[in-house]
Formats: structure tokens, sequence, C-alpha cells
């Protein structure tokens, strides 16, 4: 159906493209359309909540006006209707001198956003009348007060002006009136205030308080546009992967006054704890008060419970929405009202934000009161969600609290000595002592010091500051932007709030909570952990164990047992919906059963080279300084027994189940000592005297081997089809090993992985070597264990030719690291430093492709890579043994990709489970956003 | 249409399905079906020429049998109705005690192959048919000379036996007799020398020889199979890109006998010069022989002239029936034939094998005479036979006679004193001497030797040997396996042919031809190279100089200008048909005027980094020490000028051109000194006493910047996006050269491309910086010069996400240096050393996928990139600034991909050149084969 341009104003595909919507018009399905605060004042509006009246200008607007520079032509007329209809509905007329209409103007995006614009009260006060205001309201105060606020407000958020003036003269009015809190101000206080804030209002933008109360409310519509773009939204929807082009809707609605004596007042409530879940009261109320000050801490709120003590009738009438908003929500909401002389109005729902416990805990119980089936508790957690809740925790009875707060960077809890530089850091990490290192922020030149910390604070930087990028890689508990703390070099220590803390001074952070405390926390180790290694929450104790929650800790005072269980029973469900497999990476026997506790049904990535460490590094030596194949023959077989008995323990580690052993993978000199270090050391000996002979010889040897880019080098199917008899040695230990498994009366089920295959040739030529050994073995021990052989992919090319390469692979696995690696064309090791944290700033990445899979480009070779492998080879078997397999929205990718399993350090096994399991449910329902 | 299996054996189709084809059923089209051999016997046939009748078994068969290990069922009864109609053609039985058929079996493939068994003639002779032979044809010692032959041919080829026993016997036999040609020898001796092979076949393959005649037919069809995939064949056929899958076919024809005394013999022909395509009788003729013994050399041939006083019957038979070939051919033939008691019988024909030279000439000879037109000239030249003609040559006036010779391998003339090793080779190199590597091979140690040296010369390997890859990648002149010569490293000498020469003796080395001079031979630059040059050949030449051949060399005694004016000619139709353009890598006006005058129309790749070397370095250390932004900007106005002027200077070289200009590539770390070699510097000077300050903080800088895998690193976009100002003043460079150039009255069309790119976000950031810099200097300067701004498609990402890139890039220019490295995961600087020499030996490459492109992987890459920039920005410009740009076969896969450009070295435009415009004629054709 087309329509010709230029149609009718009034035709219903006119209306269909309005810009403008009544909240009656609206449901909380819209959010893209109308924001989620103008969807959920549509969805009260319409469950009959009394909502002051009002209308959503829709996001399309704002796209328009962002694209355009303009509002879109006709949005005038839109908004000129919908006042009218406001008037009408109210009795009062914007701009009116005598009982004016006052409106709020308030941003509201599909997805809550910090740093944009909020609110703006009152408006359509000017000087002329706010006489009337006063009169109709019968309280002169209340007038000149509302008028301060407008000014106040507008001049900070619409004109920009720095709030700190305004703020200033209020405080001086106080001081000079001898009063603590704005109550104490009287009429002509706030008169005469009006007039300083006018007068700053001309200073600072250069012209006049605008007295056009039309004009106000569109000065505000258009900030709030504007507000979408401002740095700071941008980085915060950089950081949370939201869209740019989304836009922000605008709420009008008319105001209801907090600020009218004693029986009126604002408040925030929750309908359940959000830290744990529980249903209960949760919430502040201020009397006497605009929306603005129960966050800004003006005055001091009551908890919401005293409500009940002031105004019964509303505390009821509160009592009944909200539970009729968990009702209707099926969740957590959070609330903004205000009480208007006895008389309850609802400003805002939403869906509420949660801790990690809670949400698990409150998905659970959900399911208890019937509220939501298993399916929806499972889209309600994620697996963020659970890995924090893996992290070993303060214990929370030391009752000691934090000084100061910053960004919870990467999680953890971490104790030691402040050092403020990575010598010290260093220094200190030598002599066994563990340290906090605290910086302002942190560069490539701290890494030695972030290495050698426990823990890193920062004073400055958000999520994607380099400390903060650095310490997740690494793994290490991180607070960024802990701005209450002055870091004094020259002194070498520093200050917050009420404490000084000076060098090898012990402190504890939590990476968690963003949280910081002078002196040492005991750290417990986190009781879902406990569990989650205990094999009972899932598939692992189901058979030994019987029904849920039989066994051992009952629900404790702490609550503690009451988020262990919701996570077993979630854990459970994820386990029977999900299709996807979760195998472990694990290179030791002690690593493959703890893999397995946590629920791994298979070693996805057995990893060879790990074997060849420590005492076995001086064969690899030998193997590398062999000058005929007779020595490099001896140097092999000194390793063959080591290896079968390596692959023996992880055999039985991991019996009946599948194990994907790697053939090496990394470049051999990658044994040998470094050369710079190696080159110094024969040049300062040489100086003293002579340099050691096997010094000299070693030294020659390194630098024969030495390349540019050892990551595009001789590793991988190369070093296999370049290094005569290595992989027939691997091969051979993994089959004698099976045998020997097999003797025992064990199941082994050993896989043969080639790594960095680019083309068929390559695996071609080695399977012929690894056939003719599998054979010998088979022939020599007269026990036949079948041993499949396959192939990563982890090479561009790999996923380009992947139809030919399966003719000749039994089974697939993506190497997700080396395969971002080569798509991008950069090495995780040496750009994670020099340019992540820029890029990520500057919103070339949302988050580190190294983190999260890039779908677009390697997620796209995946796909061409799974089509045409199984294609060729129907029923072909394809995991994941890359970081990425343990990554909760990378994992939901591999389940829709089609791949058969993922492959993730042992910690991770719990995190891929609960996340198969959502893509599953996710994919059944049809698409459900957690943000 | 589909038939029932079982089909009755006379049916059509079954026919269709015949494994074996007379003759007289075939045609020269068919080479894929008959092999090269047998569809030109068949084509002859056809003609009505005096062939020898006869069978071909097709490809078809030989690859059942190596697919199945046997041959395919109904074979054997088509070979036997085939030699049944033979038998009934000649009158004679094969194996019959009377007047026996012999037969002749030879192999036959599609291209020409050595490696492979060749032929076995006089099958069917046995030790009780020889004198039935000798009665038919009055000649006692023609039989048993036959009989010996086969015995030798069908141990040594058949049955495997070292055919060094065989000569050792007959040599033997001369010596015991007294004579020095094998004529004589009498019936005994040959009598107790057929005894004595068949002792030796009984020996060695513990069989007696085979007397039953059908059975030494199918063993030796049997072994011609085989000898498809012994490693020579298979080695020769990597080397040359013949699929392994063709198979060959095998010829069975009547034995024609030119060892029947003086009116018989052997030779072969060719229908004019293949050393320079002048027409003329050209060939060699033996008497009393049979085919092998031409080329064996056992006896000296006469020039084919003579045959015209022997045999003039013959001889003028001959003439008229290679007239008719090369008519019917339309090209240069080969021919063998025999002649039975003064019965001329024609063997084998092909399109003869032929210089670069005689390639060009010919071509353009057989325009000239009608036979064929410019297009199919354009398609029997070659871009490699163009490049041999294109290098210096040695003085074919100094009479010097070469001793030895070997597998040219990398083309040039090179001149200078013989050294042994590495060391010697780069001390005499530093001492300002030109020296000769001579090794028996090459190793990753010899690297430094090859680099000093002007040639190298190896006695071993071929031309995918460790010497030979490295040294085209070098380019540096080099013959391999140049197996007359012994080196003695001892004594520091090596030994020819009659020649002995020492460490410091002057040699001379045609990698052109594999010939190998002592002393100095003087090096002429090529006269097809100083014509390229002076613009004369094509579009560059055509408006000075009106028509073809007009100025200048006339055709000399020694047939230079005749090759230079054939290369004009097609230089001219290439130009004229190509739909490709062809632009040049040029950092310099001078490099950018020498591409003009070889016909390239614009500067494809500009680089920018070389232009920061030498004096203006410390400029960019100053970049990288600056340790603020101010300093940082002091280095970058200091190198703000000089860019200018480079890109001036080179703007004006390419005046109404477009040249290319990539944003600075390398991570800037590689303007400083070596960490290893600083770090030992440094360490040093600290043990003798204190280190240079200067040398301490360079080191901590070098520290810093060091990168495992620089390659991977901060290079390419991620410099302009990290190091503030660095792009902004090469812009501005850009711009100000534009706008100096448009002011001193030219036409300049720079075109700035950012290299590296791997997402558009990347692409986005830096347009808005540079757009923000063109529109300053366009404001400040008054003058508007466009600017097109476009990226390097260099990453797999960016292929792979290339219609998101393509709303941001005004062009695309492939990088496919880069797209190599990281689409198969390898860097050119490491592997090409470590592993590429195995891997081409082992067959993963049949060339290195730096030097002809990986069409499967890179070439999907970019495929995908075409299709969707294209699809996203119609009529996007698409080039490739690549060293593939250069590649003969790659610009045919470029030009058929559909890019607008290659981009190529100055010396390879006229090689791209030719190679678009026969891949014009080629695909218009429908596709030709010049192997």
């Amino acid at each position: 159906m087309s329509h010709p341009a230029g149609v009718s104003p009034d035709t219903p595909d006119r209306a269909a493209r309005a810009f403008v919507h009544e909240f009656s018009e609206g449901s909380k399905e819209q959010k893209r359309l109308l924001g989620g605060k103008g969807a959920n004042l549509a969805e009260m509006t319409n469950l009959g909540l009394p909502v002051p009246p009002g209308f959503t200008i829709s996001t399309e607007a704002c796209r328009y006006y962002l694209a355009e520079g303009h509002e879109p032509p006709g949005l005038a007329d839109e908004v000129d209707r919908h006042l009218a209809r406001l008037e009408a509905e109210r009795g009062k007329r914007l701009g009116a001198r005598e009982d004016p209409l006052l409106v709020s103007v308030r941003s509201g995006a599909m997805y809550s956003m910090p740093g944009m614009m909020d609110t703006v009260l009152d408006i359509g006060l000017h000087d002329g009348s706010v006489a009337g205001l006063a009169a109709e309201s019968g309280d002169e105060r209340f007038a000149w007060d509302s008028y301060r606020r407008l000014i106040q407000m507008f001049g900070k958020t619409v004109l920009g002006i720095d709030g700190g003036l305004f703020d200033a003269a209020l405080d001086r009015a106080k001081r000079d009136r001898g009063v603590r809190s704005d109550l104490g101000l009287g009429v002509e206080d706030l008169r005469e205030l009006v007039a300083e804030h006018k007068a700053i209002v001309r200073d600072r933008s250069g012209r006049e308080f605008p007295q056009d109360a039309r004009e106000q409310v569109d000065m505000a519509v258009r900030a709030v546009f504007e507000s979408w773009n401002t740095d700071r939204a941008r980085a915060y929807r950089r950081q949370e992967r939201i869209p740019h082009d989304l836009g922000t809707a605008v709420n009008v609605m008319a105001m209801v006054y907090g600020n009218l004596g004693p029986d009126s007042g604002t408040g925030v409530a929750f309908t359940r704890d959000p830290a744990t879940g529980r249903p209960g009261v949760y919430g502040d109320y201020l009397r006497d008060a605009q929306g603005e000050d129960v966050v800004a801490g003006i005055r001091n709120t009551v908890p919401l419970q005293e409500l009940e003590d002031i105004d019964k009738h509303s505390y009821d009438e509160l009592m009944r929405i909200m539970a009729r908003l968990e009702g209707h929500y099926k969740d957590l909401c959070d609330i903004e009202f205000t009480i208007e002389r006895g008389k309850l109005w609802m400003l805002q729902t939403r869906v509420g934000k949660r801790t990690a416990a809670a949400a698990f805990r409150m998905a659970a119980q959900l399911v208890d009161d019937g509220v939501i089936d298993l399916d929806e508790a499972l889209r309600r957690v994620t697996g963020a969600q659970l890995a924090q809740l893996m992290f070993p925790q303060f214990d929370r009875r030391s009752g000691i609290t934090a000084f100061a707060h910053g960004v919870p960077a990467s999680p953890g809890a971490a104790v030691g000595a402040v050092v403020f530089d990575s010598a010290e850091a260093v220094a200190r990490d030598a002599d066994g002592e563990r340290v906090i290192l605290v910086r302002q922020e942190t560069s490539p030149d701290d890494l030695p010091g972030m290495l050698a910390a426990d823990g890193i604070l920062t004073s400055r930087g958000g999520k994607t500051s380099h400390a903060a990028v650095v310490a997740r890689g690494m793994g290490k508990t991180c607070v960024v932007g802990a701005e209450d703390i002055a870091i004094d070099l020259e002194r070498r220590r520093f200050t917050g709030p009420g404490v000084e803390v000076g060098e090898g001074d012990v402190i504890s952070v939590d990476g968690t909570t963003g949280a910081v405390y002078r002196g040492e926390i005991a750290v417990v180790p986190s009781p879902v952990m406990r569990d989650l290694e205990s094999g009972r929450d899932g598939e692992a104790g189901r058979g030994a164990e019987g029904a849920a929650g039989g066994a051992g800790e009952e629900p404790g005072a702490d609550g503690e047992s009451g988020v262990v269980h919701a996570v077993r029973r979630l854990m459970r469900h994820a386990d029977d919906v999900r299709r996807l497999a979760v195998h472990a990476n694990a290179d030791t026997p002690e690593d493959a059963a703890r893999a397995r506790r946590f629920g791994a049904h298979g070693i996805g990535l057995c990893r060879t080279e790990h074997m060849f460490l420590g005492e076995r590094r001086r064969y690899v030596e030998d193997l590398i300084l062999a000058e005929s194949q007779q020595q490099r023959d001896k140097a092999l077989e000194a390793l063959l027994p080591l290896q079968r008995d390596d692959f023996t323990g992880i055999l039985e580690a991991m019996d009946g189940l599948p194990v994907t052993i790697r053939l090496i993978d990394p470049p051999l000199h990658e044994f040998l000592p470094d050369l710079t270090g190696l080159a110094v050391k024969v040049a300062v000996a040489r100086e003293r005297g002579a340099p050691d002979a096997g010094d000299l010889r070693l030294l020659q040897a390194v630098r024969k081997q030495h390349e540019q880019n050892p990551m595009l080098g001789l590793r991988g199917v190369r070093l296999g089809l370049v290094v005569p008899g290595l992989v027939a040695m691997q091969v051979r230990a993994v089959a004698e090993a099976a045998v020997a498994r097999t003797r025992a009366g064990g199941t082994p089920r050993p896989e043969i992985m080639v790594p960095l295959v680019g083309g068929v040739e390559e695996l071609e030529l080695l399977r012929t070597e690894i056939d003719a050994v599998l054979a010998d073995v088979r022939a020599a021990a007269g026990v036949d264990v079948p041993i499949a052989v396959g192939t990563m992919i982890e090479l561009p090319r790999a996923a380009l030719t992947a139809g030919r390469i399966a003719t000749v692979a039994e089974f697939f696995s993506f190497g997700t690291n080396d395969l971002t690696q080569t798509t991008w064309g950069f090495s995780r090791d040496d750009v994670e430093g020099a340019f992540f944290p820029a890029y990520l700033d500057k919103g070339v990445f949302t988050v580190s492709p190294f983190e999260a899979l890039d779908e677009e480009g390697v997620g796209r070779l995946i796909e061409i890579a799974v089509a045409e492998g199984r294609a060729a080879r129907p029923g072909l078997v394809i995991g994941v043994c890359g970081e990425h397999g343990g990554d909760p929205s990378s994992v939901r990718f591999f389940d829709q990709a089609g791949l058969d399993y993922v492959s993730c350090s042992p910690y991770r096994v719990p995190v891929a489970r609960l996340e198969a399991g959502r893509s599953a449910v996710t994919a059944s329902e049809g698409g459900s956003d957690t943000r």
C-alpha cells in the first residue's frame, strides 16, 4: 500500500505518522517509539492509575531533529493541539497570568541512560504568572519556590549554565538568613533568589530568562533532543552497547506539586528489596519537596514506612498500586510518586535494577509464586550476573564500611599494601607481599606493576579506561574512577573522605561493587561457587542427589543459601532446555576434574605446549638445537613417555567423555630464552672475560629462530610439517595413552586436533602421517581405540575454504582468539595496551573483540565455515574453544550459528551453561532484552 | 537423458564411454581426453599425413586406474579389439613367431610433462619372434638390436631397474669389441647383450623378461598410468600449476623402424627457429637409429638440412608436411619423424616451446603473414616472457661459452667474485666488491649472504628450492641445480666440466637462461626495456610519434630490433583492448616519472613512510619521544613543509593523473633503533663506565614501543587515531601541495588513502579529521582542489564489511600483501625462509601466495568486497596496489573480478599492461591455455 504524497493531515495514515502521542494512546511495549518513561506512563494511565495527564513526543521526532538540525514540520502544530487538550482537561492555560498551567518536560529514551538531560519542572511560570499561581494555590511561598526552581533547572539543563552558580546563590541565601534548610526561606528570600537566578541567566547566557511559556516548552524539548548526543551520553551508550541512532522521546506532563506544604511530598519506592529480591516496602519519602530534592540529598529523606504515619490514606493507596504494578509487570518495579495535598500521583515506573543475587532470588521466587514460568525466570538472569556471584567476596560480617566508591571495573576481592608506582609494586611483589596499585590513571608504562599487583585502584576513568580494559584482560580486581580520593605522589599517600592512606598501608578493594575499605577484610569464597563446584547444581549432581534443594544448607539469616538454591534451580532448567553442549579448556587432570565438577561434558581444548615447561624445557631445547635427525629423535623419545602419562591422566579424569587434544601450537623458540636478555648477558660476559660456551650456542640458536612476528610465524600445523617426528611423537603418546586406559578398563575418547590450518593440503599431509602412527599403535597393541582427527578453524582462509577442509577433517573447532587476531589484523598482546582504550573511548569498539565476539566480521567467517563445512560433511561436529566460548553474549551467537558445543575455562563452564539455556529460551521466545 | 544401468555394450552411449580411441577418431581439441600426443596424432591422421596406425587409451582409463587401483572393467576387451584391428591393418600378429607386429607404448598427458614414463619401443618381441623379425626384415642385426633395445627400455621404465646397468653392459660390449658406436656391434654381440640384459632383469626384478607380447603391452600401459604419480611428476606439476587429477593417456602405435640400415633414420624438427622465431629449417637427424638415440646423444646427429642430400624424397616430403602443419596449427610446430627404408613416418607433433624473444617475433610475424589476428597474437605471448625480455642481458658478442647450465630460477645477469659462505659474502660486499654466492643449496642461515650477493648459484635443487624461492622474493639473479659443478668447501673452490673456480674468481651467471660463464661478461641493458621506457611502445608514445614502428631502430643483424618492434606492436594492441587501467606504486618524483614513461596512468600507491628516512628520521624520533602535545606539534611542524615538497614534486610528475597517497602505515618504532642492538650497546657501555644519557632515554622509548608482533600492532589507521596531529599534518601537506600545483597552473589529482582499516568506525573517525583539515586548507587558500578520500582493503574484516566501509570510502584499493598475510596468518618476513621451501616441496602451495594471488582464499575476500562495496556505492572505483598488481596470473584474476585498475612497481607496468590486454582477449575468446 502506498499513499500519494501530501496526504490530508487527518487521514489515519497521517495519524500513524504523528510525532506526539497522548499517554492514553500508548503501552509498555512501545519503548522504541515512546521511550521507557513514556511507554510506562502510558501503561499506568491505561491501568487507571493516577497519572497526571500529558503526552509524549516520540523518538522519531528526535531522530528527525538530530538528522536535519530542526524540528520536523508539523511538530509545533501537534504540540499546540496536545497542549490545548491538556489545558482543557486541567481547566488552566499555559502562560496565563491567572491560575497558569505548569508542566514538566522530561527525557525518556528506550534504555535508561545517565548523562542525558533529565527533567525541568514548573515550566510555564514567568514574572507575570507567579502571583496567579500564588493566588490559586493560596501559598505565595510555594509560587516563588516553584519559580526559583524553574529558573535554576532551566538555566542549568536547557541553557547549559554551571549549576554550581545557582546552588551557591541558594546557599548564600540560607546563610544570610541563618537557616539550614530551604524550608527556612520565606517569600521575600525566594523573591530575591529569583532575581539573583535571573541575573545569573542574563550574565551567563547573554539573554533574559524567557517569559513566554510556550517558548520555554520548545526550548526544553530541543534541549532534550540535543542531550542525546552529549559526550557523556555517547560514552555511556558505547559502554552499554546501545545503538547511537535510537534517539530519545520527550514527556510533557501537567505539574503536580509536592512542595505545597506538609501534606505534600515526593518519594521513590521499590516493590521489593533490589539488593536481595525479598518482598517488602523499600523506599524514601521527603515532605514538602519536588522530585529532584529526594535524589539530590538536600534534606534528609525518611524511610517509606513512615509515610503510613504521615498520610495513611496515600500510603495504603501506594501499597495497592505497587502490588498491582508488580503483578502487572511480573517483576520488581521502581516508582516515583508525588503527594499533592493528600492526593497521590504516579510520576514514573520501570522494571527496577537489582543486584546479581537479587536477580536470581527474585526470578526463583516469582516462579514459586506462580507469576512467571522457568523459561521467563531464565531470561531474567544473565551469565554476567552469575559470574559476579562466583567471585570470592569480602566477609560482610566484618562491619567495616567503605571510605570510597568507584566504578567496579573488574570483579573480585583484593587485599594488599598500597603502592603508587610500578617499580614499588614489582619490588614488593618479588618480596612476596600482596599489593594494590593506586594511580590517578594507568598507561602502558604501568603494565609491570599491574601484573605484580593483586588489585588496581584509580581515581579517574571509567569502564573503558586503560586500567579497566587491561585489568579485565588480566583477570585482576579493579576499581576505577574513585573520584573521592586524591593522590599525592610527592608525599606517597592518598586522602579520601576522612582518611589518609600512606604507601604500605593495607586496603581492601571490591571489584564487584566498587567499594574501597581501609585495612584488611577477610575474603570468603563465594557460596554459589562452592555449590557449583560441588556439582549439586545441575546435571552432574542430579543423579547422585535426587530432587532439587535436597541436601546441605538451609536458608540462613544472611540469605546466602537462598541465592545458592535459586542458582541451582535456574542452572537445572538451563541444562534442561539448552541445545548447546558445554566443554572445557583444560590441560591437566586437576583442571579436567574441576571442569567435570562444574558440569563440562568434555574437554574441548587440551593444550599440549603447557606440558613442555619446567623440567621438560631442556628436552625441547635439545629438540630445537638438534643438528641431526638422530639427536632430534633422541629428544622426542625422552618426551614420549612424559606426554603419554599426561594424556593418560587427563583421559582418566574425563573417562567416557571426549577429550580434544591439540597438537603443539606455539613457535618452538618460545621455549628458548628471550633474545635481548640473552644478547645482553653474552655481551656483558664478553666485556668481563669470556661468555659461557653454552650461552653462545644458545644465542646463535635464538637468533636463528627469531621471528619478527612470531604470531604469524612457524607454528601450528607448520611446525608439524617442518619438524620431523614432532607430530608423530605426540600422536603416538595420545594413542598409547588411550590403549593404556582401555586396558585399565576405562573408556577413553581422545580426539586429535591440528592447529592453524589454512588450507586442506596442510591437513591432508599431516593426516597421512597421523593415520600411519595410529594404525601402527593399533597394530602393535591389538586394541582399537577410535580417535577422530579434526582441525581448528582459526584463520580466515580456513573459514573461507572450510568446505574443502571438511573433506579431510572429522570435526571443526573455532579458535576465536587467533581468528579475531587475523581477521582484524591485530595481536592481542600488542594492542590491548597500545590502542584499545583509545578505540573504546572513541567508540570504534563498544567492547573488545577479544571479550565479546565480533559478530559482523569474525562471526561472518564462522557462519560461512559452518554452512560450507556441513554441506561438505553432513553432521560435522563443530565447537569453539577460543576464550569467547565463555562469554555470555558470544555463547548466544554460537548457539544461533548452529555450533554443537562451546568450550571455555573450567570456571566459566557454569556461565556458559546458563547462557546456552538462556539462548534456547530466548530463541524460542523471539528475543528479549535484559538491559 | 539418462540410461538404465547395464546398457548394451554396442549402443552409441557405450561407445561414447569407450576408453580406447583409434587415431582416426580424435582431433587436436581433445587433449584433455587423449593427451597432447594422442590428440595431435589423431589430427595428423585426419590430415592424411603418414602416421603409423594405432590407438589411444584415454586419460579416463588412467584416472579410473589410479583411483581404484586396477584397470576399468572392459578395458582389456577394448584393447584386444583395437589390437586386432591394428593386426588386420598391418597384416601382422602381435607376439607371432613369424613377421611379428611390434608396437610402441608412449605416455601423453594433456600438458607435456617430464618425469613421467616416456616411451617403450619394439614391444612384442620375445625369444621366439626375433628370428621371425630378422627373416621378414632380412636384417638379423636389426632384429637383435631391436630386442636389446626393448629389454633395456622395458627393464628401465616398466620394471624400474636402474638404467645405468644396461648402459654399462652396452658400454662393456663396445669396449670388448673395440668399437665406439653401437653400430659397430654385430649380431653375435647383440645376441650376447640380450642375454646379459635378460640376466639384469632377472637379477633386479626377480622375474624373467616377459615372453608374452600381450603381457608386455599390459605391463607397459600400467607403468605409464603409474608414472603419473612419481615424485618427479608430482613435483613438476606443482611447479607448473598442473592439476594432479588429469591423468595421462597412453598411445599404442605400430612400430616403424629407423634402425633398418643407412636408408633409415630418425629425427626431430621445428617449423621455424624456436630461439628467434625466424622461418627456416631447424632440426637434427640420425641415421640407422631409433627415437631415443637422437635425444640421448649416443651418436652425433647431423643438421636436418643434410637430410636433403641423404634422402631428397623424404626431405621434400618432410618440408611439405611441416609447411602444412604450421599452416594448420598457425604456430611453430615441433616434430618427431622416422624414415624406414626411404618411407617417411610422422611420430609426433606439437606446438613447440620457444624463447621469450621468439614468442613475440613469431606472433607479430604470423599477424603480418595474415595467419592469425592481433588478438590471437596477444594470447600467444605472456607477461612472464615480457618480463624476461626486460632484464639486462649478457652481451652476446662476448663469444664466451657457458661451462655449466642449471635451472634458471630468478632472471637477470649477475657478475661477481665467487664466495662460498655468507660471512665472506657480507665481508666482500661491505668492501664494495660484487659477489656471487655459490652453495650446494641454501638455508635460512644463508640469508645475509644472499642479501649481500649480486647473484646466487647452487648445485642442487629446483625452481622451488630455498635458494630459488628466496632469490625471486629478493629479485636477485639466481641459477639453481647446476649439477655439472662440484663444490669443495674445504679447498674453497668448485669444479665444473673442464674448469676449476676458486674463491674470489669472477664468474657470470645468467638467471634467464641458467647459463654460468667463467670471467666477466659485459652486461647490456635490454633493448626491449630501453624501448618500453622510451614510451614509444604504447599509448604514451602514440600521440607523439604517429604510426607504429616509425622511428629509431631498423631491424639489425642480431634481430634485436625485430623483438623490439614485435613487443611494441603487441603492447599497443594490449592497450587497445584492455579494460583494466594500470597505475604504478611510486614514492618519488623520479619513480613517478619513470612509471609514466612505462605507460602508467596514475600512481596507485604513494607510500609516505619512505619520506621519513635519512635526515628526517630525527623529527620522527622527536615525535615519538615527545612528552607533550607541544613537543609533538613541534616535530610535526618541522615535517610539514618537507612532506608538502614531496607531494608537490610527485603531483608535478603525474600532472593530470590520479596520485593515491597512503597515510603513514608502519609502526613508528620502526624509525627507532633495534631493541637488542641498543640494549647490548647500553649494557656494554655500563660495564665500561656509564652509558650515554641519550642512549638510555632512547632505550626506554624503544622498550616502551616494542611490540611482539609489529605487523599486528600500532600501525595504519590505528596510528592516525592514537597519535594526535599526525594525520592532520599529512593531509595538510597533501592539500597545500595541491593548492601550490594549482596555482602553478597544474592539474593535481591527489587522493588520500587510509591504510589498515578493519571497521567503518575507524574510517568515519579519521574522515572527520581529514575533512576538517581539507576544508581548512580550502578556506585559507581560496582554491578548491577536490581530494577523494578512500581506504585500503587489506584486512579480512575490511573485505567482510566492505558494504559498510563503502558508505564512507570514496574508493577501495586492495593491499594484497597484508591481505594475504592476515588471511593465511603468516608474515612474509618470517615464513619465506622458514617453511615456504618445505611447503612448496610438499605441494601445499604450487607457488608462493605472495607471488601469485591465492584466488581461493584471498580472492574470495576480494570478490566479496567488490560485490558488496559496489552494491553500497555504485560505481565505486576499486584497484589493487599490493605486489600482485604486477603478477601476470593475478592481473587476469583482478580483471575478471571487475577491478578498475592494478598498480604495481614501475618496471612491472608494461607486464601488467600486456596481461590486462591478454585477459581482455582471453575473456572474449572463452579461455586459452599457454602452457
